[in-house]
């Protein structure tokens, strides 16, 4: 084996997520190195591998994570990491736009990749709020109304110049990779991940012209909602919630570290649109 | 006079709204009867007028409700009744579809009302929330998540045939008077009052090939949430919102009784859509 | 057998549906009379058969039209007739809305039909052209630039009402049968056949705040061409074609004939829209 | 003056502006040397100004050229230069996306202009027709039907991956700059000019989940038509229009040498998109 440390997570709600990683400590045990998170040893009762929070898995060597669940398990533990480690996901979920390998080939699929692997990298939203960083998103960051049918105004300015006051139920800032996901529901573009762009779409917007905007992912994104006395969430890739309100200011812009995702076929990011969207 | 009793309303929060009442009685009080609403009587401490709930005014002989606020003072008003008196409004509010007349010409087209006036139908929709109703909408029923980001599942039949199960942020349900409002933002066609329909429009569906519905309005409409553990709001006009959970039923169908707008002017609904939308 | 005569039409160019047309024949010529349009029968070389128009097929007692080939098959074939004949379509074409028999069930499905038949009836839309009348489309009648990339200037008018003047490639007037054929593709909403209303959907429309419309089936649409010097397409159902040039005035409105479809199995308007759409 | 030589081209069917030409002439003469193209200066009677077509002017020392008309013009003049000059335009047409400078300002601006200026580039695509050069486009390629209401089958690959086999009335293929003219009215989404992307968007498509596509500008777009004996029309800017059958091969990428324009304002990207389309 080329490859000498691997850690594992996996979603704990789930049975069958739990069983398959013990298939893949049973079967790896031997031949490399196994972290395993907190969260999802505690059930398994494993006491002969290593316990390390994902985010401290790349300073204990570990070199590829392999995430058993479905893509919220991937963006959660992506969220998890400041420089992540190359991903590898075993769909055990019922959605599956991140996660590549099905669970009757995942210990072969794993067994190649051990020998050595390609990863693609795609950008990530680094997302600013009051000047505090939170974890940054790998899909997208949605601004929404915190009542329904409440509708909000967003100001939205690139690089301080005003783009547009948005009359919206919301706003989603999407990366490429995001561009496949909410977005698309909201009337967006399918962005190529070697694009490098952000993509802004409004959500039910009140002015009939609105459009989609894909602007230059080095652009700093600032969001304001200018309307008083009104609430939002702001929503990290599906996962994590903050509430926001008047004078709370967000800013977005390209990670300096990306997502690492493991190439395991030769199925690239127009055959999966094709498969999964279609 | 041809018309000899008048109700008036107003909303409460606006200073202006609350001048041009005591404006329009000071005018009207000689010529015609007039019954006002308790909570518009209130703060203007009149007391030589009758004093008259809205949903009681056409019981009083009431032939005319005049609404002095915006399109939620409208819509909110129309839903207090059972059979909605033909209602005048004068547009102090920052959105108007539903007013039509502005304060500087407000006492004039009264008093040109007065001698006569026709007045147009729109259909309502009638709504059912687990066999119980609750007052009917005049622009739509939207159905939305309760928790932000977070997508339902909606199972929409007509006359018991399933139509879609939509995967959606929500689904809105509008008259066709609706379907310049928020149904509009939502991505759905214009609907001429004079048909006899109603549009169904899904927010932001995970579906890409899902479409608007125009169907018959005296379609029977039920919408089941079909996942577990989820929260929807059920809010009716933007005014008046319910919890929505698992295994509760909403139906909708058109109302007996539609809503009744004065026609002041030439301006028809095709010169009102291309001044207040474009 | 309740129904007496039947008249048979097929597409010509297509060998499997002029064999279909043989085993229809042989098999129903001794139970009923029939009725084969001149091109029909022409390659097939039936001389012991009836061999008549189908616009006089009505008048010759004629009860019933079966169809075999595609929906322009059908759609071409409606066209002819002023008062339509129920017509069930035999499915040998690539596309089929408007077809729902499967060549392997042709035979048992006639059989069925034969002993009395329920029908459907589908609005059309009478169409006028500088006062004379061509004949009407079950789907749609689209005005389109004829020259590639030249955007055209529409002015449309409902019963004498301006309604908009569209910048566009072109604009497509639909009944709700044709709201899941072109006009879909346009971007317009699917309208249950029970809605008596016609869909005027802009192509390309310059206007980003244009919107489709849903009118009323009564109401007189106008439309004409306000930009001189170029030259228009008027396509109806997709399968005639005239020219339209400066001061050509086209008129549409519901026409007196619906078109009526044999109904073969529970499969209803929703559960087709499911089936072929998605 | 900094800049030494100026070219003027202008649209000739136009007698405003040739007028302008004339009053430029004028007022520069004596300032900086000027070319005029040929069938500009032809109407003009103009004598004692050096003559020189709009490809030749950058050879000939050139390093300005001065556009009277509107955005036609400025498509039309930029696609006659391999390597093109900056363009400043002075807007006499009806529509001005890429023209900024009104009639009333146009000496006063070009004395500034004269004194040294700034200019943005824009990307522009390269199209290869059965392996020949067309000029390029600035704005977008339109593959379309040539017979209207033909549907087309496209088959677009992106460096040798197939993408999507697209029916369609037919596909906008634009630069960012494009994305605001008719790839906007085709649905697609604003793209700020500094991404390095091209936008593809299909008109009018069979396939309801099909969406635009934003792919890298290095990208080596091919365009085929699947389907025999269908004919389609190539159209470049707007302006050219080649004819397309089958076994014609499209292939299109970012063009070595981008589009240049005069910056005149303050006013950017954002802002012109504000003004111009709302």
């Amino acid at each position: 084996m080329i490859i000498k440390k691997i850690g594992i997570v996996s979603r704990c709600d789930h049975e069958d997520a739990l069983e398959m990683v013990r298939n893949i400590v049973e079967h790896f045990n031997s031949k490399v190195e196994i972290a395993i998170s907190p969260k999802t040893a505690e059930p398994l009762n494993l006491h002969d591998v290593e316990i390390t929070p994902v985010e401290k898995m790349r300073g204990k060597g570990v070199e590829l994570l392999i995430s058993v669940g479905g893509d919220g398990t991937v963006l959660r533990n992506i969220a998890r990491m400041e420089d992540p480690l190359p991903i590898l996901g075993i769909n055990m979920g019922t959605l599956g736009f991140l996660v590549d390998v099905n669970p009757s080939e995942a210990i072969e699929t794993i067994e190649k990749v051990l020998k050595g692997f390609k990863y693609s990298e795609r950008s990530r939203l680094s997302v600013n709020l009051n000047g505090e960083k939170i974890p940054p998103a790998t899909n997208e960051v949605v601004l929404t109304t915190a009542r329904p049918a409440k509708i909000l105004t967003f100001r939205i300015t690139i690089d301080d110049r005003k783009v547009e006051d948005i009359r919206a139920d919301g706003v989603v800032i999407a990366t490429p990779t995001g561009s496949t996901a909410y977005a698309m529901s909201a009337g967006g573009p399918i962005i190529d991940p070697n694009v490098n762009a952000t993509l802004i779409v409004p959500l039910a917007p009140f002015k009939l012209s609105s459009r989609p905007w894909v602007v230059p992912a080095e652009s700093l994104i600032k969001v304001e909602m200018i309307i008083p006395e009104k609430e939002a969430a702001l929503v990290v890739d599906g996962q994590y919630t903050h509430n926001i309100q008047e004078n709370d200011v967000v800013t977005l812009t390209m990670s300096n570290f990306p997502a690492r995702f493991v190439e395991t076929s030769a199925s690239g990011f127009y055959e999966r649109v094709e498969s999964k969207l279609r």
